[in-house]
């Protein structure tokens, strides 16, 4: 059949997808996978060799005189800057081309102070994680973002943020596009999430429901094994589902000025709220965290209530979308026994049982870092994107 | 560059697929839309004309002897039966290639009596929709149905229907193999219907919520432009999302077996059942909705509440899924006055304003033929799928 106007399958792109899911490759090997012919690979391997995007491999070279036969991807070629934006914390990491997180950072901020303080605080952190590692600006390939607030995927503006007053529609990759000479994304903090998780934990999952569990309450998701973003980058804002809590009295007024909110009961911020009104010398999150793990029998009540309203949302996105793994994460999911059980229970009580017998419930394996990993794996996908790479190649 | 062992992006699949979406198209047009040289485009079509796949267009074609210059799909080359299963109806049309309802017939079933008699239903109603065109069994290039309950899409077989006795992993494909010689499909009521809904009414939306407000309530998504069925094919099970209704008294018993679903109150069966409980002379969920029209004022109230429960279910589903449209069908749907009110007041008192600003909530267009017509375009997307072709035309 003739191929004219037609783009092939393997180009330089493909061929350096090829290493970055592998340890290492052979001409062989490259070949057999893709079905170029000897002479196409060579020159294939010639381009990202030269731009030093693929070298050779250690293992496997001879110690004669003859050439390696075995090459890898070059993950220590550029770095990646990136910076997990929290209400009232930032974490920055610096990653190699790989994810791999190298170094990382983590300071107190207020969002709500606006953009000009908190990305100039981020761009700080950026340059003393760059001059600790001995790295120039020139040698970062791409600056991650994410923020607590819903996003604009293709401008990367966060839009109609609840708690973020004074960033609705703000040009975030403008303010760095002085300072660094690479793409910079943005996006909302459960989707960097839930990318993270799903890619580097459950590579074969193809539906995986990301809850963070912190001041606020949120969910990413993905879907068909890609970010669900929705219409509007509004998708996964389960933390203002109603639910009505048969021993709570009034209900209680949530952040976003409704009442009887996910988030009014189960959040961080309310259950800080329910602890000082109950006398409880706690001011942070953390603090309410901590109170739990010292045994406080409120705390743990509070903590247990938690559980089964997050676990009602929770309940009614596994019937909305039956996700194969729920992954929780946050800083409350630091106190996994008294949640996870509250969790579980309402979600087995109350979605269909096709959709809960295969179903997996775990906390988070990443620790804090699911979002700047699942940042630096996004960056990482966009840069060396098939059609990208030729641009890599070319700049030399 | 080569692109041996690659395969080509405009094959025979292709080039009828260009066929399909438009009234009708020149040789040239075909060269312009693929970049495929003359001869390979005259070899392409000379081949899906043999096989009378396209044909010549009647509008363009010279008066003289000329051969037509203008080719369309020929949308009458065979004809899909489909069938539209619901817990007590049961909905046939024969379809032409295009989707397009040619003849329709309606009975009533228990679809809780087993596979077999529904099956045979189903098979007596395709002989007579046949027989009433004089087309014969040859004829028919596929066979869709879609069922009230979960279905494993892979193997079409039904899974752990709560409604439908005798159907667990009942093979249905095979029940029609020794009858009709063509592939044969089963969806999910609600993802046919929102399958119909997206690609005839709305095709550039591609986060679309369908709701089925019927005997019992349920939901189909389109996710990124394509069903979502979810791991296990049970997304969209919002009947039994849990609410509470402030002067409900004691929470209703569902068919599901726990107590304070939303269908429990508002699925078609609850309103019968609320009806009758307060001696009003209805049996069915039409004599319910033929009640709320004659302007009773407890079938009214009854419907406004229906309304506002359902609009809970939808909400949560706005606020996790963010989709653009929300379609409301089903026998409810009839309703619309007083359920539309009630549905939009929760949406818009519950979701995030940025996911509800764009957002429309709409009455199908389609009556009660959504599920119809999207099994019809399913099927037709599964036989005309590139690579799919090119069996067709082999075997004339």
């Amino acid at each position: 059949m003739s191929a004219s106007a037609v783009p092939t399958v393997a180009g330089l792109g493909e061929v350096l997808q090829l290493f970055r899911g592998r340890p290492s490759l052979t001409r062989a090997d490259v070949m057999h996978l893709t079905g170029l012919s000897r002479s196409t690979v060579n020159q294939r391997l010639d381009a990202l060799l030269s731009a030093a995007l693929v070298v050779p491999s250690g293992e496997g070279s001879p110690t004669g005189g003859r050439p390696a036969s075995r090459f890898t991807f070059h993950h220590d070629r550029g770095v990646l800057l990136v910076a997990d934006i929290g209400a009232t914390g930032m974490r920055t990491a610096l990653c190699d081309l790989r994810g791999t997180v190298l170094a990382e950072r983590e300071r107190a901020i207020d969002v709500a102070a606006g953009p000009d303080p908190v990305l100039t605080t981020a761009d700080a952190m950026f340059g003393e994680l760059l001059a600790g590692a001995g790295r120039g600006t020139a040698e970062v390939f791409g600056i991650g973002l994410d923020v607590p607030g819903p996003v604009d995927f293709d401008s990367g503006q966060v839009v109609s943020p609840p708690i973020m007053s004074g960033w609705d529609r703000y040009d975030i990759p403008g303010w760095f596009a002085g300072r660094y000479a690479c793409p910079v994304l943005v996006d909302k903090d459960v989707n960097a999430m839930a990318f993270g998780e799903q890619r580097s934990v459950y590579p074969d999952v193809r539906q995986l429901l990301m809850i963070k569990a912190g001041t606020g309450i949120g969910a990413g998701m993905i879907l068909g094994g890609e970010i669900y973003r929705g219409a509007d980058g509004a998708a996964g804002d389960i933390g203002h589902i109603q639910v009505t809590v048969e021993d709570a009295g009034t209900e209680p007024v949530c952040r976003c000025g409704n009442t009887g909110c996910v988030e009014a009961y189960a959040g961080g911020w309310a259950m800080v709220r329910d602890l000082r009104e109950a006398g409880k010398d706690v001011t942070t999150v953390d603090d309410a965290v901590a109170l739990v793990r010292t045994g406080d029998l409120l705390a743990v009540r509070l903590a247990r209530r938690a559980g089964r309203i997050i676990g009602h949302a929770v309940a009614d996105s596994v019937s909305l979308i039956n996700p194969r793994v729920v992954v929780i994460g946050g800083q409350l999911a630091r106190i996994e026994e008294q949640l996870f059980a509250g969790i579980r229970e309402m979600v087995y009580r109350r979605s269909l049982p096709l959709a809960t017998r295969s179903l997996q419930i775990v906390a988070t394996r990443l620790d804090n870092r699911s979002g700047l990993i699942g940042l630096a794996l996004l960056l990482a996908d966009g840069i060396f994107a098939p059609g990208r790479v030729e641009d890599l190649v070319a700049r030399g």
